[in-house]
């Protein structure tokens, strides 16, 4: 991987007619109004955005877009998980018919993965589907939500579990942004960023465990970041736009993560989804050391990166107390089917060679789970 | 269109990886659980139904699921309009989530339109899509609204606002439940069945005329007026699934229709949809021979029969007060989109002639509605 200067990049996903581009670049948000403009036939913007990123961004993008001829109409909801509900989905949705937003006039996320998610269920409901940009200002959301069409809301029996498949029409991730991200909400989203390397480029991994410094600090680094990363989860989409298959390594980490996130109540002060991803990914090489499909030196090797920027690895890194290990196994039944004590797992063999499982005894896990508690 | 003895219809619905079966006959309830057996790979079924429905046909339909294996869970609305709400969508969902009802299992909507709009809506955001089968058990639903995959919910601003698009994987439409159907709602949903020789079968209009007295008193003549009901939808659907072009054509007597129900404040006591669009059929080949583009006698001819049967076919035959015309035009500009004071209207160059004209001026629309009004 190359680290010429390189001012902006762009990642085109070929979903027949669906497809749309992802555009990753300094200042973006400044010229918001002329590349969508340029997409949509509509002249009515909808801005949907959260009260951190609003307070930030909302200003300036609402003039890129007035200059460039649209009427815009905005909401500003509440930061964090918990947004993610009915009710605000249903507020959304009476928002944009008030404004009377049509088919072919646009609904932008302007946030982190909450709003996009949130923002891109409610755009592929009204009228049964309007327009939608995503400008995913977190890490996260960069590099990971805004790209591929998951979109939805929580429900009390988990998370994401009510939305669609709502590909946007648009992606304009604009990295001067990441600036005023907290360093730790910028580490979470780095955890998904080393996922892309753990799944299946083990030289993407080389090069952040040689390069992560400056892929903090800014510059042609992390946009080159954020631009393979991108491209890594594009890819996988591609190949499997409803998740039917290979779509699942994405869930790296993931299993472990989510029932760690459940365990902490998603109190945010506790733990961060990337944090749980990352603890979770340091479990899954773990995990898969113990089965003997991989050697426990990856696990060490990738648990070192991870504890290097500064992203907590281990479960007892979480502050309060843990559930035990039945708890934990309880979530994770409910996050993923069991077919007769079996569970589906993404394992690896190593850095950069993960692969899906979906015979994996949950005896084994529990008994996995019940060890690492007790440190 | 011959009359012979048939017992069972099937319609095939040809829409790719989306296409589906629509079986139409006598006692299909009875062999539900067979049908969805081979057609779904899961063994769990939620039904979800409304009081007056659940109360004739629910245990039936719970016994053919149960005897083919299936495990239930049930969910029991009330009837009418105002369940097409957010609160109901989320109460669906809910119980889905909570019966843990996967990508595999299937959603069953027992009812009319109402319910089948809802579950269909619920059964296409749980879990971003789980499988969903209709047994429309009106009139309306099994000639409407079961075929076609629009599926939604109400807002403040609106009918049908909010919604996706989800095709069903299967649909029952057991024409034994129309004998329960009140003589009312059966009217109402023959107002849909005429609309398709109205829109481009006058050979089946003719028919109508002459074999209505049979489709009223049920036999083979009512299973095949069914039958071809839902292979003109279907035709139209596949022609144009997501509703950018000859689609429209289905909205014939719709606009004005809508808007009568809006003026009603969807008021069942005074106005049920199939009313509103008998009423706005004529109203639409009233206003197209206004225009010159077609004979009054066609016009006349539509009436007398909607008339025959026993539909309301005037605005005077709704109980109460209408508002003024004026305020009609509002109901119908927030039902269509106005470009310049120009709307989209399905009009007619006679019976089984119509087309889509988007160049209507409102100003004529709302003169012709002064003058209906004041009669
Ligand atoms: N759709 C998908 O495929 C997908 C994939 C991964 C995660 N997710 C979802 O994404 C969500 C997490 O996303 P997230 O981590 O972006 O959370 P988030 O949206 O809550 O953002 C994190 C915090 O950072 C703030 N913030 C965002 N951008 C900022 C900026 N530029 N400057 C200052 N503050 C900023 C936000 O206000 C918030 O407080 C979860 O709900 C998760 O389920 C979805
Ligand atoms: N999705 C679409 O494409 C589409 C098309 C047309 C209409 N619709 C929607 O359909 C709805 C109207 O449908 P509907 O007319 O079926 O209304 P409905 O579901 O309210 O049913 C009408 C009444 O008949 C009762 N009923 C239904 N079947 C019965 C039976 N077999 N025996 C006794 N009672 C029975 C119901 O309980 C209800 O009281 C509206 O919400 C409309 O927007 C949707
Ligand atoms: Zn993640
Ligand atoms: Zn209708």
């Amino acid at each position: 991987m190359s680290s010429q200067q390189t001012s902006e990049h762009l990642v085109h996903v070929p979903l027949g007619e669906r497809a749309y581009d992802i555009l990753i670049g300094d200042g973006l948000i400044g010229r918001a109004g002329g590349e969508i403009s340029t997409r949509i036939k509509g002249r009515k913007a909808a801005i949907i955005t959260d009260e951190n990123v609003g307070a930030l961004y909302h200003g300036p993008l609402m003039d890129s877009l007035e200059a460039d001829g649209f009427d815009t109409v905005s909401l500003t909801l509440p930061a964090g998980e918990k947004t993610k509900s009915f009710d605000h989905l249903t507020k959304v949705c009476d928002v944009l018919l008030e404004a009377r937003i049509e088919r072919n006039d646009v609904v932008i996320a302007l946030g982190g993965g909450v709003i996009g998610d949130l923002t891109g269920f409610a755009a592929g409901i009204v009228r049964r589907g309007v327009r939608f940009v995503q400008i995913p200002t977190s890490l996260l959301s960069q590099v990971d939500s805004s790209v591929g069409g998951k979109t939805g809301i929580n429900a009390r029996q988990g998370k994401n579990l009510v939305g669609v498949f709502n590909q946007p029409d648009l992606v304009l991730a604009d990295t001067a942004v990441l600036n005023t991200l907290s360093e730790r909400e910028f580490r979470a989203g780095y955890a998904e960023v080393a996922k892309y390397g753990l799944i299946d480029k083990p030289e993407f991994f080389d090069w952040l465990e040689r390069n992560w410094r400056e892929v903090f600090s800014g510059g042609p680094a992390r946009t080159e970041a954020i631009a393979l990363s991108c491209q890594a989860k594009a890819d996988v989409v591609v190949a499997d736009e409803r998740e039917n298959g290979r779509r699942a390594l994405l869930n790296l980490g993931h299993t472990f993560g989510h029932a760690l996130e459940a365990a902490t109540h998603y109190d945010s002060s506790r733990l961060v989804h990337g944090e749980g991803v990352s603890i979770g990914m340091v479990l899954a090489h773990e995990f898969s050391a113990r089965l003997n499909l991989a050697s426990p030196d990856d696990a060490k090797r990738v648990e070192r990166h991870l504890k290097e920027v500064g992203l907590p690895t281990r479960i007892s890194d979480i502050k309060g107390d843990m559930p035990p290990a039945e708890e934990l196994m309880k979530a994770i039944a409910q996050d993923k089917k069991v077919k007769g004590g079996q569970l589906t797992f993404i394992l690896t063999h190593g850095v950069g060679q993960s692969f899906v499982a979906d015979d994996v005894p949950s005896s084994e896990v529990l008994s996995f789970l019940s060890e690492k508690l007790e440190r």
